[in-house]
Order: C-alpha cells, then structure tokens, then sequence
C-alpha cells in the first residue's frame, strides 16, 4: 500500500473528466493532544505558495480539515482551469 | 481505504518513537505528460511556510520525488525536535 494506491482509487470516480489537479496533505502527528493545531493558518499560506506556479480558481478549492486523536490532516484538492 | 489508513500503516513501523511528526505530500496530475514538473522548486517554498509554525531542523526533512505517468507526487517528511 502506498500513497499513489490513493491517488489511484481516487482517479476511477472522475476517469472521465481529464482535468488537471493538484491535491496537497499535510499531516500533523502530534505527541500531546492539546497542543494548539496550526493548519488551519496554514491553508491560505500554502495556497499563496501554489498560486505563484500555476492559476488557481478560488471556487476550484476543496477544503478538508480532519483531527483524528494526535493526528491532524489538512487535505486541499484543487482542480486547475482550461488553457 | 482512506488517507488515515496510510499514516496508521507508517506509525506501525516507529511505535515506540513518540516524536511529534509532520508530513506533506503534494501530488499533481497532469492531462499533458510533456508539461514542466515545478514540484522540486515548490519544496524549498512549503518548507519555508511550515517553518513559521513550527521549528524545523533541516536534518531531520526527509524529500522524496516520483513521478509516475502523468502524475507527480512530492513528499515531505518532517521529525520535529523535542523542546
């Protein structure tokens, strides 16, 4: 199992649609649970960082923000525009 | 089989270390193969945002870069130091 069985798993519900996509996660294992989590910050930042090398629709970002114990996971999945 | 399921598979391997851990991956698929891949420029940059959040050491930042077809995957893991 590795991260590109994801992105593969992923791929079969949209085969049809060739768009061009970006997804970024970023994932935070933290050893105190109530240590103060900074993803949430982090999300504008990152995706200032993205804009600089390709064009990004506002309305094409997905946001996904999930806390699962000591584990944070920050989950962006962006779909680029036409040509 | 969910992202959640990847980090829960990493942990196995280093239970007993309980270091506070961070991990970004960015995967970009293409519909073009012959595109340029700015993947490695954007590394240096992702780093410098996560830095303003969190001490990193630059020993510690392990980088891997696969490409696969049309997609490419940029992962960065990240051991933070104890404070």
């Amino acid at each position: 199992m590795s991260i590109f069985d994801y992105f593969r798993n992923n791929k079969k519900d949209s085969a049809s649609v060739a768009k061009e996509r970006l997804q970024i996660i970023v994932a935070h294992e933290r050893n105190q649970r109530n240590q103060p989590d900074y993803l949430p910050k982090l999300q504008q930042e990152l995706l200032e960082v993205i804009r600089k090398y390709v064009d990004v629709d506002q309305d094409q970002v997905e946001v996904a923000l999930d806390n699962n114990g000591n584990c944070s996971v920050l989950e962006l999945n962006i779909t680029l525009p036409d040509r």
